[in-house]
């Protein structure tokens, strides 16, 4: 086999020219107006496969964005790993917290800073270079097909339609996927657990028009003020969600498991100084790695109404809006959760209001077995690059499309991930170390060995 | 005395475009960028105090944005009259909402549209026009100053000082202020009392940058969840404001005089109707009519947070904020409510957040006595135009620089306002009726015969 490191060396500024190339694209799911964006970035995802060595490769149309597919079969008798990327990146805002432009990737203290540097264009794009370095050497032991998709940052929407019309194409024995982080550059991890989400919006409103807030404050009920108040009430003073029936599926974690989980290294007074807040807060009972790994949530991810310029404008608005989330931890089923939520939220609407609850979207958790044989690869394949054995971890976030492809595909997913807590995915200046970029590059094609025992 | 309807007559298309020029003029006081606008509208003012006749009439620079002073002294020993008003202009948000430009007046269905066609400036130019009137016709039958000023929607931070370094040019036996409302173009009323103004930005801070939802969410506060519930614990369940000592100096209105207020016409099927409420909501164990006239209210008049763009964000965020407003009765003292809010606020934030509160602005209350010979004066004015007698009632609105004028220049002042409960002020599609309008030309000369005994 031919010394990666060495091909690595050779074309290290050709990778990030052309990783670079794909961040420049501003492929914005959750914008309208980045719909000739997408097309772009799927484009010259084909055209990367293309190029790194697949048979085919194809822009093919699903009901939202397009999907990349491309595929490299060597012999139909062997195992088939499929990989999972997105080529979509979440909004910028607040843009005006970016150190550099969002779109224009630019390295310092040895960090590829840009949205999607990690999540996930940089992490998907490891794999087309593994991929094209197991090729340029002869080294593939096994057939393997991309999937790129354009909407993992809106919840994939169409995916789900796409995998089941596709099933003979996408047949694999497993799926890699690289959009999930490590605990530390020396501290190897590998997510077993993934939460589900589910994401609403509403809209509470109280008069048909903005009122002056002298002559009618006290006698009209103020949609701010009230849907404050129904926020409040979602959560107790214990941190426990109040929505009836919320938690009636929740995978109760054993004593057992959770002693376990408590051996993981964590600094909570590092972890309080990097987020400079003086103090946790969280649901009772749970600690905090528990808090975000087997518990769920309930977040408002944004919220408006009324006047948001500057200055003072009295008024009694007549609407108000919020975003809320919800992690979802096993067993709990992501469209029972949005139907309680909605039921709840308007049963606890005073009269003096109307609301409104749009479900956005949301997914399943996702458990992956450690005795699973790809995990083992993958286990051994971070050993050899990293010189440990990965731990593994349950992770706060959800990448919902996973628990998907077990049901539609029926195939297990490894997450390897590659990030770091501090790569800020979804914030302004996310980044992504260039030593967890190439030692990525370096751990997937000795996890295909390692999984072919070649 | 010549004829008032006659003189209207003739000038009516004059009135009109002198009235346009001037809402033309984009002076919204709480925007930065319309600085020149203050100007403009300052000396708009006082080109047309000079053409209706004021012997002088200047822009005066203040600490803020300046104020037009003018007069005209027919004989020092004859009592002065001194008329307030405003040319600065609430901000346009929600603008989608505007049926026309708020900066091109409109008349439709016999009303004027734009921002500032009745708050303030439509009702301020009544009283240039009347004086030209009077002037024209050697009607005025005493001394007339004029001070019109450019920060009333912002709390007219600037005016005190103005006031006090200007006392003996600002000398006058009574106030004349159009810049209220009466009951309805059939039920003339003059506006006894005003509720005084508290406000305040509040900035909530969680976590020094925003977060992912998956990662963090659960095991860090969020602010915005933070913020509701601060928000939500600031009045009960039944609508009693829970900041400690905020009711210490409301005085109890008197049984018998609640009686008599409840005997002003008040229909609340209407008015829920017009609203588009099913039910109204307000502070227990007082009326609707009590609850904007002499209770203190809380609203919040804005809030922002968050990811508030289109689709779904995932997201932690930093920082949540929210303009808050309490408006005020007497003898509640806005400067110690502002400390009594901050102090609470600050207290009841939780350790997993920081805070940040600033007092914007705020103002006294103001009652006139029904006995004092202006408000006879006024009363027989409207009764004169309008055919009866008019009804004294509370509002619910704030002008804080009455109570200020009595507290520095020692002036009683008679709310003669022309506007009507629909004429949207401070919210999209404002708009002021023409028979108002003229009305109000029509009044103002009365009061001044009635006052002066002629």
């Amino acid at each position: 086999m031919a010394n990666i490191n060495q091909y690595i060396e050779e074309n290290k500024q050709r990778f990030l020219d052309e990783l670079f190339g794909l961040i420049r694209i501003p492929s914005i799911s959750s914008e309208e107006k980045h719909k000739p964006d997408m097309v772009k970035a799927a484009e010259y995802w084909k055209e990367m496969l293309l190029k790194a060595g697949a048979d085919k490769a194809a822009v093919m149309p699903s009901e939202g964005n397009p999907i990349v597919y491309g595929e490299k079969i060597i012999n139909p008798s062997l195992p088939t790993v499929l990989i999972y990327g997105h080529y979509d990146v979440m909004p910028v805002d607040p843009i005006d917290l970016w150190k550099s432009k969002p779109f224009e990737p630019e390295i310092r203290d040895e960090k590829i800073y840009a949205r999607g540097a990690d999540d996930d264009k940089g992490q998907a794009f490891m794999h087309a270079k593994a991929f094209e370095y197991m090729v340029q050497t002869n080294t593939l032991p096994c057939n393997i097909k991309f999937m790129v998709e354009g909407e993992e940052e809106v919840g994939s929407p169409s995916l789900p339609k796409f995998c089941t019309e596709h099933k003979d194409m996408l047949k694999a024995d497993v799926i890699l996927v690289s959009d999930t982080s490590m605990i530390a550059p020396d501290i190897p991890s590998i997510t077993t657990g993934l939460r589900g989400l589910a994401y609403w919006q509403v809209e509470v409103t109280g008069p048909n028009a903005d009122l002056h807030s002298g002559l009618f404050g006290g006698a009209v009920a103020n949609p701010i003020n009230v849907l404050c108040k129904m926020i409040a009430d979602m959560q107790d003073a214990k941190g426990h969600i109040t929505i009836p029936g919320f938690y009636d599926d929740v995978l109760e974690v054993s004593d057992e498991e959770r002693a376990k989980m408590a051996k993981a290294p964590f600094n909570e007074e590092e972890y309080k100084k990097s987020l400079d807040v003086e103090l946790l807060w969280g649901e009772e009972g749970y600690s905090t790695r528990e808090r975000t790994g087997i518990r769920p949530t309930f977040d408002v991810c944004g919220i408006w109404g009324g006047y948001t310029g500057e200055g003072a404008k009295t008024v009694l608005p007549s609407k108000a809006y919020a975003k809320i989330s919800c992690r979802l931890v096993p067993h709990q089923k992501h469209l029972e959760i949005a139907e309680l939520f909605k039921k709840h939220f308007e049963s606890i609407a005073p009269g003096s209001v109307k609301v409104k609850v749009d479900y956005l979207h949301g997914g399943p958790s996702y458990v992956c077995p450690i005795d699973l044989p790809a995990y083992e690869a993958a286990e051994k394949a971070y050993e050899e690059i990293y010189g440990k054995m990965p731990v593994p971890v349950r992770s706060g976030g959800s990448i919902p499309i996973i628990a998907t492809f077990e049901e539609i595909l029926g195939i297990k997913s490894v997450l390897m991930g590659f990030g770091l807590g501090a790569d800020a995915i979804h914030s302004p200046n996310e980044n992504y170390p260039l030593e967890q970029f190439f030692n990525g590059i370096r751990t997937i094609p000795a996890f295909f060995k390692h999984y072919t025992n070649k």
